[in-house]
């Protein structure tokens, strides 16, 4: 995870002294500003054709897509988001209204004001995006809790099968989960309840392990996954169990919400918050850590 | 100016009733947002290594150019930039220290703080900015009134004479104006203080000849540039006057400020605003149509 190394220099390049900053560069799914009373959320995100959108993708899930990983992050930080801004670099130009027409029917969803963009012409097709929330309160990846429950959204790995079915020669139509590999929901109105009472959470885009390891690295403390508690049938109808628990752990693309808390209000539990450090998936014989790794799509 | 025609799709797209939006998507250089008891502006623009940066640019330059556009914007709504967040596609990671570098330097000169990224590897370099600014008044393009003055910050021309120098095959060391190419000063303190008064403003990036249409057409005026109130020299001292008035009209990059008021308290005349629409260069002998064109850097 070389990009997370980039993100540390970014960090220290751009510590900033101003006491309104709540989060900066680098430290959580998004900078915390405070704006006159409110707690402004900010983040960027961009994505790329070769490397983010799956083949046979339509421009209209282009901009849901690039709607949905902003949102995911306000929400993985318990906001709600209000506007959102683009930058498009367009090989085609026939390709802008589809797109725009995308990114609408999800803002709109979310009542999101898409508020501003540019566009240019470029090769290679690119979207970033830059959404604006505020949240009452706001969580952080660092906040978790020893002996409170580690709690998942909804089930992972969908994304990844459904991708991985496609490079394997089904068509879309015979996909297992094709939302979520091309229009996959952001849990923002479950982040905005959630923002009430948990104690750390983020989103789960590059890969629950990623997401663990990150709130584990920040909140100093350590977590343990049961395996027990891990749905996988959705998963091991297609792939066998090892494969199964590979795409639960270590893909990306489900745009889940993982929080620690006294309770699962949302989704299930998957394990606990414990003092010591590190990552680990516990089994009936073994207990053995979670690396810090997701793959992306591609 | 084919991408004029995409931003007004983009405008009827996401046009919005939220009573908060005060300018949304197209309508301006900022999108201008009511956030608590204040005016928060909101503004996206990208750049590519074959478009926009120049050769020999170096890193340093291209962090300091992402952040130049995206402040100018801020300045050209007369908006005090506070934070600022990108998305940079890298070809090569050893650029990535240098570019962010040089947007730490222009940063801390205008007190912003850079709160967040994102960190793609393509194989073209681009950056995309996201600035945030704030304003007690906010300046639009269209509220010229007739019979005022139109006012400039400075020359015009500049960039783009050191950019075909560059091409002639002149050295950086050569150049006339290399830091108006490679390190353009995006007018913010100017902008600060000129929102106080004046009637209309925006910033001169791809023409003076574009900017000064905006005005008109959404301020309803029309405006007569006075040939003989354009400062040349600079420009006809290198190439014949022809060119320079070229120039100085129709290419882009010097991040300066046009506005319409009573008074020009910064930089100087070059016209006035007049009821009959249109933008017009007038002459001892004739008044001729200034287009609505501009020629980006390449």
């Amino acid at each position: 995870m070389r990009e997370f190394d980039l993100i540390k220099l970014a960090s220290e390049i751009f510590r900033t002294k101003k006491e309104e900053v709540l989060a900066g560069a680098g430290e959580d799914d998004c900078a915390v500003i405070r704006i006159g009373n409110k707690n402004v959320l900010l983040t960027a995100d961009s994505l790329h054709e070769r490397t983010d959108f799956p083949p046979g993708m339509l421009p209209e899930e282009m901009g849901h897509m690039a709607l949905a990983v902003n949102l995911s992050d306000i929400a993985g930080s318990g906001g709600k988001p209000h506007y959102f801004l683009f930058t498009i670099t367009l090989p085609e130009e026939k390709l802008f209204k589809g797109i725009l027409n995308g990114m609408a029917n999800i803002a709109d969803r979310y009542d999101v004001s898409v508020v501003g963009g540019d566009i240019d012409s470029g090769d290679e097709l690119a979207i970033s995006g830059f959404a604006i929330g505020t949240a009452e309160r706001y969580v952080k990846q660092s906040g978790a809790i020893a002996t409170e429950r580690v709690c998942l959204t909804g089930s992972l790995g969908k994304a990844q099968l459904s991708l991985e079915q496609l490079f394997s020669g089904f068509s879309r139509d015979e996909l297992t989960f094709p939302d979520k590999l091309f229009t996959p929901e952001p849990r923002v109105f479950e982040g905005i309840e959630l923002a009430g009472h948990v104690s750390a959470m983020t989103d789960v885009s590059d890969s629950l392990a990623v997401s663990l390891n990150l709130i584990s690295e920040k909140s100093g403390k350590g977590i343990v996954i049961e395996k027990s508690l891990l749905p996988l049938e959705h998963l091991t109808e297609f792939v066998n169990e090892e494969k199964a628990l590979d795409l639960f752990l270590y893909s990306g693309g489900d745009y889940e919400l993982v929080y620690t808390s006294k309770e699962c209000t949302h989704g299930f539990e998957i394990g606990k918050v414990v003092n010591e450090k590190g990552v680990w998936l516990k089994t009936k014989d073994e207990k053995k850590r979670i690396e810090f790794k997701g793959y992306s799509h591609f």
